[in-house]
């Protein structure tokens, strides 16, 4: 492969920037990689494990001179970092971010884009429960989708190349009017995150059944939702608070929902579970013919992986 | 490893007693299997596969002579299959059971049970989102919980013998008194699903976001749940209408608890976000270290495995 963008600098050295260092290198698709990040600890790990090329103290000194800026921090911290690198921005420069909600970093960061510079939103769709400079790997883009939210009037080049740089990464990419990608990402990952989050809390809170007890017996079904309520606090606090009406909008339907099958539960109305949860199970199959998880027992999670 | 059981008769082919058999051949645990289902398109696979040593069309037929019988049917068959065998149980014969609910197995399988044959219900945590009579594989059990729940009164070697059987079959085995398993279980199974299949439901019902976004986007947090999801509509029907009680009080706990960190979300109180998810992340470090999960990132799941 070949270089797409000359210089990339990276603002924020969590999970998904530095899982893009390594697709970055791996794939010889940038000469030169400059990172930084808000705490001097993050800087610090960086440079010991050689992440970037060059890590710098502070955003807007990482921008000088690069061809494409990645903002990879919490939702909520895009601003106050758009309108820090803002008069720092090469001419012909690409902005674009990693945040999982987009309408809200629109509004963040779009008033703070030079003219002469390109803004392209974007949302890849893969993470793990973990975070921090440490936690990238290459592979963490391969098959998973990266969605391109590109603003009104953006330049079609620019959300091109970009988007050579996702596939280059593994990743298949999509683009989307920003609103549906908020509602799309409420219902798929937003939602889900929050009842995991609850399901997990609750458990924990529980005084007649122990901690102890809980994790050992994770594996009938808890498990699955303590990885998802594992995910970084401050990512999804942001998440949260940035995507408040499509989460709030899935999350009451939700309770809806949960409210006739509890009632279902209570009244004995077996027929209504049954089918209820055999519709359920067709969603499965699509999930596992479209490539998105894996057939095999137990997730392949054997003893001791 | 040894014979334990002479004769086992699995009443009932699904993906628990498909395990079994699978487990029992390969540790030598028994010298002659017997297997029997309600229907006869699974009885038929399970001839084909060779799945037993001798397939039959009756549970009265499957039981003569054996020394130890298991009910894997649904928690809500359990009467009548008890009812159907009593006469035909062999004197000094175990009599087991699978069910993901032990109060009310004991109830409806208990009063059946005869004079001179002894009862010990189990509960196997352990599954896949398969059901049916090729499901089934050696390993399902291993380094997964068994648990035994005796009856009052109960015979300790009996006991001993079918705690010897899970442990060759690679469970863990503990004993807990009944009303307690199912108040774990509550916890750590049947409200994780009961959610599981809410989700998947109410994500399947959004008129805006197509069912096709949902399957493809799935990986950024929903796939999770549409795992257990996946489960075999009839067993869990009949685990949430005989674990009723314990199941609504979780869901109840749960439903309290999501609507604070949805009333969180609504006023913007990003600390006590913070906090919470903070805490629940603690939990998945546990199982971990607790041996129930693998910490490779995105389960190890990669593309086309």
């Amino acid at each position: 492969m070949s270089v797409i963008y000359k210089r990339v600098a990276l603002i924020g050295l969590g999970l998904i920037a530095g899982s893009m260092a390594h697709a970055l290198r791996r794939g010889g698709l940038t000469d030169n990689i400059v990172g930084t990040a808000r705490s001097a600890e993050t800087r610090d790990i960086a440079r010991e494990i050689n992440l970037c090329d060059r890590v710098v103290d502070t955003a807007a000194e990482a921008v000088e001179g690069a061809d494409l800026v990645v903002l990879a921090v919490p939702v909520g911290a895009m601003a106050a970092v758009a309108k820090e690198i803002a008069p720092h921005l090469k001419q012909g420069a690409t902005v674009t971010d990693v945040g999982s909600v987009k309408q809200a970093v629109i509004d963040a960061v779009g008033p703070h884009i030079p003219e002469g510079v390109h803004f392209v939103p974007a949302h890849p769709m893969a993470g793990t429960e973990h975070s921090g400079p440490r936690s990238g790997f290459a592979e963490l883009f391969e098959n998973r989708w990266c969605l391109l939210v590109p603003v009104d009037g953006g330049d079609s080049d620019a959300v091109e190349r970009l988007k050579s740089l996702w596939q280059a990464m593994g990743a298949n990419v999509e683009t989307m009017e920003p609103e549906h990608h908020d509602l799309v990402c409420a219902v798929t990952s937003h939602a889900p995150h929050l009842i995991a989050y609850t399901m997990v809390g609750v458990a924990d809170d529980l005084r007649r059944v122990t901690d102890y007890e809980v994790v050992k017996f994770s594996a009938a079904g808890f498990r699955d939702f303590t990885r998802i309520a594992a995910s970084d606090p401050t990512m999804w606090r942001d998440v949260f608070l940035n995507n408040k009406e499509a989460t709030l909008e899935i999350l009451g339907r939700f309770t809806e929902e949960l409210f006739a099958l509890q009632r279902a539960i209570r009244t004995g109305d077996g027929d209504l579970l049954h089918d209820y949860f055999t519709h359920t199970r067709a969603i499965r199959r699509g999930i596992i013919d479209a490539g998105q998880d894996t057939d095999a027992p137990d997730f392949g999670r054997g003893p001791k992986r």
